[in-house]
């Protein structure tokens, strides 16, 4: 998807290969991305000569799985990543067949047992907060796997529609997922609520706990600062995060 | 999907091969039908055996892209063909990159140039009523193309979303593709609003209406007469549509 966009804007600005992109969550595979964002740096000329027709071009040129929605200059000291104060996922699932719809089925999972919301949102408080997700997380060498958990709730935007709303200043490689089966398996009542706090509490990966498909999975948002706030706040990641290669997610 | 749905229904009763679908929209393909509707005759023992878990099992038993939302016993006279008083259709555009969900991709139209609805709904009031829809119609030996023609407008669901609303007591093969393609043309200004009713009036296939893509078309809903009303309404379709083989698109 990063290289497709990068083509795009290659070929937009006639420049090959297209500029290098930053993007501000780097999903797992499989899990979608409606509200990505990324920069890159693009000569101001060539900005200037495209910038009115900039969407309708790249809508044009991109195939139609990958969109941008929007495309704008930023401040100086803007990075996509670094910048970032928070990022918003939704899970969305399905636990009434009443409700199924198969035009949803790829950003809506199909549950087979009716879900207990109040079971799952009180399971979820006890996940608040800044703790070390270790449990929750793909294991990285040399990588803090300690996140703030700012939301995670669950609600019925529709009727047997059930989708959390999942709210971090950065996240470890599969934890919304891994949060995601384990407030599942407390909504079946398989598990209690006080459940996924315990096993948090352990710090270490638990087989236990069943990590939830990645479809259902989308990155609503990404929150920034104001301008004047950009630069410290990128200083600030890096500095919280020395170990962080290019490479790894947020 | 009819066979899908037929092979789900023989499995759960214990039949081989499954009862027999009649559906109430026999779609074109590549057109989706959110608002499906069918019957099967099936044994009352069976039924009663079955009734409260048929639709977990049946969402057990379907693939993700056909889905029983519902399913109850009928009155007799009941034909989820015959029987209907009308079917609505939904067709679903988007006209600004701004706006587009890549999410959305499998159900709507990305259309490169701005719409402008009005003329699109002055253009639409103009093949309201009850016509011979042949020029709207993929020709087809013996069979009428005379349709009513109840609603149809266009409507902005969300911003950069331009939705069709149609609705008629039955569709020809084509008969809403082509009526949106009509539509669309006069929306981005290449045609005048007139054009369409122009086009109905001639009463032949015009190679200038382009059919417009299945993808963003939906069967929405299917409407019934109450109880009472169902028999002589099935007779009432089958006498005005003596030449309809089983098999041809309402």
């Amino acid at each position: 998807m990063q290289q497709a966009v990068e083509d795009a804007l290659g070929r937009m600005l006639g420049q090959d290969p297209g500029p290098a992109l930053t993007v501000a969550g780097r999903t797992d595979a499989g899990v979608h991305a409606r509200g990505q964002v990324a920069h890159a740096d693009v000569p101001l000329a060539a900005w200037d000569r495209m910038a009115l027709a900039a969407l309708r071009r790249l809508a044009g040129l991109l195939a139609p799985d990958v969109r941008v929605r929007a495309i704008a200059p930023v401040p100086p000291g803007f990075d996509a990543r670094f910048s970032a104060l928070s990022r918003r996922y939704s899970y969305r699932v399905c636990d009434d067949p009443a409700a199924l719809d198969p035009l949803r089925r790829t950003d809506t999972l199909w549950y087979p047992r009716s879900l207990d919301l109040d079971k799952m949102n009180e399971a979820a408080r006890g996940c608040l907060g800044e703790h070390d997700f270790a449990a929750f997380c793909r294991r990285r060498e040399a990588a803090t796997t300690v996140r703030a958990l700012l939301d995670l709730h669950w609600e019925r935007p529709e009727p047997g529609i059930a989708q959390a709303r999942v709210v971090a200043d950065a996240f470890c490689h599969n934890m919304v997922r891994a949060l995601a089966g384990a407030l599942l398996a407390v909504g079946d009542g398989s598990r209690p609520p006080a459940w996924p706090a315990e096993v948090l509490a352990a710090r270490v990966r638990d087989s236990a706990v069943r990590v939830a498909p990645p479809h259902p999975l989308c990155l609503e948002e990404v929150r920034y600062p104001d301008a004047d706030g950009l630069a410290a706040r990128a200083l600030l990641t890096r500095r919280l995060r020395p170990e962080l290669p290019p490479g790894d997610p947020l």
